[in-house]
């Protein structure tokens, strides 16, 4: 899975004040505490020959993630909260148990509020809210969904501020995807403004994976083993009829990983349609004319769409309460207009029609996903108590580090047309470029 | 699960002539077999106070599956064929396995056609023939869809009947739902007026369980097991969200069991509407109100709806292949009645619609679908064997029994509204009568 | 599946005392009450020929479960306790939820209590109980093991007792085996003798399906699942080396139910060992020269083996804290004797030795599992408050009904060794009668 | 997860001969080749302060996977040849997949043969091989074990190249483990001592995940959500009985990659025992005090052993036939002591014991190991066809890499005991230092 190629970003990570407390960590182990000084190569590969001594002076780096020796917080006075955010995602409770737990057992923080609702429950005043603690959320961890509940949308940020000053918080830990980590920018600025001592940190949530220097976003991994389910038994059904065509339209608006992971995983997919790479319906190198010779030579196929893929087919209009443009629905133009192909031609089509995503949304996240849930909340219990702000966890090249929240700024994560995983795709799916 | 209560009709199984060869089962071990009088009381329950002596002279019996000791073919010169029709239901491989083992093993047939693409490709003189053996078989029991092809509609009766003369098949298993079992009997009508020696059993399928005298249909297990991951998923997305419904559409066209069974199994649905239970949309007893009433006071809702339910609400056309009404779309008109009445009256409300039809069906079965297609599969060799005709594999109160195919005749098996199952919904979902 | 062949015993149930308070659940729904004296004749296969008439004047009948249309307790006033005894099986939760609910729901009981760690628990003035309430239970029915905690064997009956009373409980729902109803025959015949008012139900709980009237036990259908797994698994592990066999060992101290069945659902041993079926290692007829022979032509090879099976091989000593004999390990002893007898003729053999007991009995009930605890647990919640007493609910040809707990005296269930299901092990194994 | 920290080897990769053929790639998509002068630098973090240049003028890179512009063999002519070595491990079959297909529909090689039963079957003139097809592999990426058979131990060098000879093989690709990639090295010495061009290729295999350079070997992850499920059961088990204890044994000879991730990603074990951290069973500090303590409090526990933990408690002797020393059962010892140990003080403890290692090898590999077995395979092929030999597929840093197959010797990974992963099961379990 690849990131976007424009210009590297400021990854400094700003700091609330000095430190000033021992971390209490060492009562557990000895731990090996890292420093701020501990960095990450952004681009670790290089042409030897070009560049025999490489030697980037100024080559971009990132913080690496991980406690520090000294931290800002008083951490048994520490009172936190938790929010989540958008849609769900596979692993949410995991993070949510995560950190609770390193909160309470590392740094003996007795006071975790879960906020209700996400923004919306943070910045009404009149929400409850939920103290947390390890018995409450001790099994949790395997369930989908997210105990705390999610919500759309990001009220005025003052009123977000106001509330976390009312009820007292010290840091805010933000599970939420793009929309949410401007939200959590907003927050951060503004805090920084009224010189709060308030940590914001941000764990990155997308089921689509679209996420800059988040090589792996929570959840991900269930996903693509659900979605790769819903292909497997749309190539069951397609191969259960005369000229049954098995059609899964599946998640990602910008960002095609998850149909592509999966088309690649399942090894069942003779087509796979995402936002990232362009094609047409008609024509003689279209997906109409494919799926006709397919049909005539292997009497069955499987389409799969991702839901952001082929919008010139169709008219969306509007946004959603996360700012999201609505997508027209590809799912439905697809399996409308591969009917009509066949009929219109006296061609025999059985059209299957799947679409999981919120069977995959809700699914309990697989053991991958609940460990990395678990590191990344780690991750970020560390950075916040070091009283870091306005970052969120990023894994780059197989290490947690702390990347700024504004670094997302106008970016998003896509697959790579020219790269690995969709060079996969085509050998898997075996299909050409539906493009004239 | 309960049948209707139609008069009994004639359970008399017919046969194609004397059995003049001993079974060959008893080389595999000590065989029980069965005579044909061996019956079953098709009513064991009474009132002890009024008829304290049970003396049903001419009670309703039918006839016990068994191997019987003498059987009509010269078993290991048979030729036999199966095929399989209608829409996939989890463990149509494992029949198929089933009846490839049992003829081989245990009457030493070795020609065993798969008919592929159903009726339709019986009906097709061109179409070519899978020969079945049990290495292509042994591995099957486990997975979804079927290695045949399935196929809806029946060609005319004598072009089948044809068919089978020509490849000269000695005995037909028909595995498929109510429309293939009037096909089976026309067939077998056929059969005995042009004096072939040709048997035809039925091992009934239907994914909704509709079949009379049949308790439970193969398949069903597995695709009650899967509605409730289904519903589970609906009540973590409704959960997860302010003011959440989630909306599941379930397969169930007359008979509302694979709702109401999985609305139980999950103990997570709020409202379960069935084809044979009458509902109100609007009212002061409609499913609406209950929503705003249940959202208003504990924040989401779960409603499971059978496809065939609610048919007064929308409008469906025509006729599928398999002679089956269109049915309107009554998930669709749900998700955009629920959703406008909560707009209209200025209630939030996320909808979260989950449709996971051909899920369900193309599911792998499981370990008891397994176990019972086995079963059912060795009770359908042994009536073949014994070269009896015009029957299915029928499972009553615990045994399989022969059922006459024309018993179906103008009948379904639903869910009854005044009995057990129905009443443990009423009490797992605490859904109100909602009608005025 | 079949049960032993003794005379039938005493059907007739027990009760407390006359019924003098209408059933609450007509405003659930319109109900239909059974009568005690509607009832299913326990032997519903006959003769045509012999008895024509089919008029059994004495015939054996078993009382039908539901609910009563009068009830002996003030419902609303009942104190009810629940306590689980033995080792775990699938579903204890869900029958415990079952429980809840009805008790809560359809009796407006409010007074549910867990007695913790079984018999002990119950035994032991000191130890705490849980209050039940439908929040607590509502979603632990897709769990494993039980929230109430379990234990092996029974305290003194008076000790029992006097806890009841001191308890002030109105009724006690066992859920156990074998040696809990012989507990509850004991407890029910003191609560008598005392003239207390106290109902005593069992929902027997057998992983094992060995208890005579009732076909199928909760948690059977999970643990048969389970088991296929672990067969695979071995046939996997088999095929994978050269001259590999699979040797797995299931539950089953008696009898052989779970190894039979999933030798037949899963399609993949060749030799299934139970307890009801003798066996020889030696000799040419034996399992050593059977394995010989099917490395020899086939390389691998898959044994399952019930715990019960083959104790004239190995010596057990003693009995456990519920009664049981101590079985010798004859898993152990034959992977142990395989291995020699092939080292000893310089034969390879790679043995893969695999005893998945405590995945299986510690597994989350499945969806067919779920919905059977709720229907025991609403069959007993109606009995109860029915005064009726003394009783478990049995499954007889498809219907609940009322068993006299000491009917179970000096009965087991067994595997029919001249059976329908002993039959298609025999046919699924291909294994020859391995005696000499 | 972390590997060893000795002196970077040589990471110089060997070469048949000069690429003449332009690869066949760019018809299937616009490739982005790879030179093999693109390098990863193998230790991308480093010090801001102490490095502010990072100029590592020497530091180790390591050659980058991926097609090459030009290739060694003349593809559509290439005989190529699969084996899979040593014990079973999840997605060995979807590894043989991938190289099949990605040999036949890159690279038009037609004749790909699988090698039956591991190094044993390769030495053996005899033994036939597989004719593998695209048909024959392209269901078998989601099924366990393997479909050539795999065996233990390592025939002549000498008689292995014989038969390479003679079969005309021009590449082999190795599935195996550290003793495979030594034999793999010895294999590809004595070809290049004979001037063959035979590529060799190895996908290093080993579900402890020890090899150095790759930070997650195939199945891995397939192993621990099979272990995850283990230690659930322990802990429904131990809950399940007053004063249980749940003891799970996994995988793990010199390595405790699996315990340790499994009780992170479980969140349910009280004390994880791996090779690389010592523990004491007696004394104050002691596994079995920690044991009494935890039982007094909680009346529950959960233990989880490494096979390779504790060995200083159990005597292993001589080796097995791939060449490692047999281990004492670490599982039987604690079994038995910490049983004697309650029973020796009078204290009730109920021990169940779990071993699911041949159910967690013999498992279908998850949807990421499909997809990372993918990708393996890919990389392997494109080796391989570049005339490279003497290496194996790595994985660091997230990027797949060549690593010359002599660069493991004498290395091997395991969990660092001052590392994240350690750290975080300590954190999970609560488990303090065992020592005294």
């Amino acid at each position: 899975m690849e990131a976007e190629g424009l210009p590297e970003p400021d990854f400094s990570i700003e700091q609330l004040g000095e430190r000033r407390f021992p971390s209490p960590l060492q009562r557990i182990m000895e731990v090996r505490y890292r420093s701020d000084n501990e960095c990450l190569l952004v681009q670790p590969e290089f042409d030897c020959r070009i560049e025999p001594d490489h030697a980037p002076a100024a080559a971009a780096t990132m913080e690496l993630a991980g406690p520090r020796a000294q931290v800002f917080f008083d951490t048994g006075r520490v009172r936190a909260a938790i929010v989540t955010c958008g849609g769900l995602c596979p692993g949410l409770n995991a993070v949510i148990r995560g950190l609770v737990m390193q909160l309470w057992y590392l740094y003996d923080c007795r006071q975790v509020l879960g906020i209700r609702f996400g923004y919306q429950g943070l910045g009404n005043a009149a929400q409850e809210s939920i103290m947390l603690t390890p018995a409450r959320v001790s099994a949790i961890n395997g369930r989908g969904g997210t105990i705390l509940g999610s919500s759309r949308g990001t009220p005025p940020t003052a009123e977000l501020v106001d509330n976390l000053e009312r009820r007292g918080i010290d840091m805010l830990f933000v599970i939420g995807g793009d929309g949410s980590m401007r939200g959590g920018t907003a927050l951060w600025e503004e805090i920084r403004r009224r010189r709060l001592q308030i940590a914001v940190v941000g764990i990155p949530k997308t089921i689509d994976n679209d996420i800059p220097w988040v090589r792996r976003t929570f959840g991900f991994d269930t996903a693509v083993a659900e979605a790769v389910k819903a292909i497997n038994a749309a190539e069951v059904e397609a191969n259960g009829m005369p000229h049954g065509i098995g059609l899964v339209k599946l998640m990602g608006r910008a960002a095609g990983f998850i149909a592509a992971t999966a088309c690649v995983a399942s090894g069942n997919a003779n087509a796979c349609l995402i936002p990232e790479v362009p094609f047409q319906l008609e024509g003689p190198n279209g997906l109409l004319a494919l799926l006709e010779k397919r049909l005539h030579e292997r009497n069955h196929a499987v389409v799969v769409v991702a839901e952001g893929a082929g919008q010139h087919l169709v008219a969306g209009q509007g946004t959603d309460a996360s700012g999201n443009p609505h997508l027209g629905d590809i799912g439905a133009c697809l399996k409308q207009r591969i009917t009509e192909h066949f009929h219109s031609r006296n061609l025999r089509c059985a059209m299957k029609y799947i679409e999981p995503s919120y069977l995959i949304r809700a699914a309990a996240p697989n053991a991958s996903d609940q460990l990395y849930c678990d590191q990344l909340a780690r991750a970020a219990v560390h950075a916040a108590m070091a009283g870091k702000g306005g970052l969120l966890i990023g894994n780059w090249n197989g290490r947690l580090v702390h990347i700024p929240m504004q670094a997302l700024k106008g970016r998003t994560s896509q697959v790579n047309p020219h790269g690995e995983l969709w060079f996969s795709v085509l050998e898997n799916t075996g299909q050409p470029r539906l493009l004239d």
